[in-house]
């Protein structure tokens, strides 16, 4: 019998969900809409720190992260965003491809998996 | 050493893995591929049920859900049939993007990991 | 408390990450990208081999892999090399999807989930 932690429980995707001392996250995206790609990163990342925080985890921790950017002309202003924040010496597995998103503004969306 | 168990095994892929009390879906799409994206949402959650009930998990226990759609425009048609289905109080961690899948007449593709 | 080992450190991103007897891989992509669909897909596998067994783990542990190309056209060469190295009884859950890469030359790029 495994235990299943939810955190952010919303009608249709909950944000944080912890298993088996893994912890997987949502698609993350800025909320400020009017960002470009790299305000946009910034805001996703800010995210990604606050939900593995609340479960007492943090981005040293993070296992795999895929990235959605919706443009692949924006991926160095992405990696910008994403160098100053990545954890040197803690990098996670990460792979990042170009897909529409759900909303035309989004640029960014990157899922997460962590360890707790 | 960690044992692992296969289930529906193909020469390409496997629809059920399971590991360290973790349940990995390839992707499911539907049978019909003549329905819309409503009627091929519908599909490919009853495969899903399917799938984690053979293995003792069940829709409660979904940790992750990755939903590739072919047309963002099939957004709500897809939600529609997700909100009917998704279990209040046990939703997933879950992202939605838009990409073309291997058979033009796929509207909807879903990849799961679960808790047994 | 749960121990996280990370192999291949880069700046960006880490090639190999292990935690919880579970092993997860950066989206891995040729080295020659003169290759067509075909030869880019045996150079990946080929990536994934490598950095399975340097862990100790390989391809008939692979738990879930998730199969980013850039044309959806390249399907069958991409298949027909996947199918010459999939491990028959062994084969993972495997999605595949059409997606830009980072780099426009890349036909195929593959992220994966595997057990220790």
């Amino acid at each position: 019998m495994s235990s299943i932690q939810r955190y952010h429980v919303g009608p249709r995707l909950c944000e944080t969900v912890v298993h088996n001392n893994t912890v997987y996250l949502a698609g993350q995206i800025a909320e400020d809409l009017d960002k470009d790609a790299l305000g946009q990163t910034v805001e996703v990342l800010a995210c990604i720190d606050r939900l593995l925080a609340e479960v007492g985890s943090d981005k040293t921790k993070i296992l795999q992260v895929t990235i959605f950017i919706t443009d692949m002309a924006d991926f160095d202003a992405m990696n910008l965003a994403w160098s100053e924040w990545v954890p040197q010496g803690h990098t996670p597995a990460r792979a990042t491809v170009q897909a529409k998103l759900a909303d035309p503004r989004y640029k960014v969306e990157m899922t997460v998996i962590a360890a707790l």
